[in-house]
């Protein structure tokens, strides 16, 4: 069912330093800042060629990673990532299986534009799952 | 200077059900057990198609990863494992950033055979990111 690792998330709290450090100590293919207002985070992604690393700075206190932050204040890797074609159907799957979906277990539009949802960390070994329908 | 995004490693409590999880949950592509015993674990690897998620469990109280599951018995992703053409000259591009490598700072036989690093989790944002040179 699952397809390929989209990106892994990791959240930080100097977004410009962390690229800085991506980009000059390792030497990666960092990209532009983008502001995500709807969704609290200001975002950069890097290119590792198959697949991304998304860096994750809240925007303000309600940033839905400022809980996250708030445990984690020198940052941490959030969440992962997986592609899905039919996301109905993988919910489904997930459920039957005794996986919880985060908020009212519905799809929302995700940073990218597609529907997601979020896997309960507890049901998956303390990893944070999002699942986007490509 | 960076590749590939080889594998990212989540270590968890229990890997057979962990395995059960991501094959019967996700639908996703997991492979056999393997004990590495010379680094203290057992690991699972789940092919998405781009990239690997290893799974790990400690193989006892020894284990490199012991202190890790002591600080998070529910499990949680541990590292970040890139691919580096020249892993010298990483370990000298990094260092001169001012990136710590852990250990004596001179790379180590990983799991899959080849040489490695791993750079201090606190100067790449609580990432624990490992470099292997393919």
């Amino acid at each position: 069912m699952i397809g390929r690792l989209n990106h892994i998330a990791i959240a930080v709290p100097d977004l410009a330093a962390a690229a800085a450090r991506y980009r000059e100590g390792l030497g990666a293919q960092v990209g532009q800042e983008q502001v995500l207002a709807e969704h609290g985070v200001r975002v950069i992604f890097i290119d590792t060629g198959n697949t991304k690393i998304e860096l994750l700075q809240a925007l303000d206190g309600n940033s839905p990673i400022a809980a996250f932050m708030a445990r984690n204040p020198g940052g941490g890797m959030h969440h992962i990532c997986f592609e899905v074609a039919d996301l109905a159907a993988a919910i489904k799957r997930l459920t039957a299986e005794g996986a919880r979906v985060l908020g009212d277990g519905n799809p929302k539009i995700g940073a990218h534009g597609r529907p997601v949802v979020f896997v309960h960390p507890k049901d998956f070994d303390g990893t944070l799952i999002e699942l986007e329908e490509v």
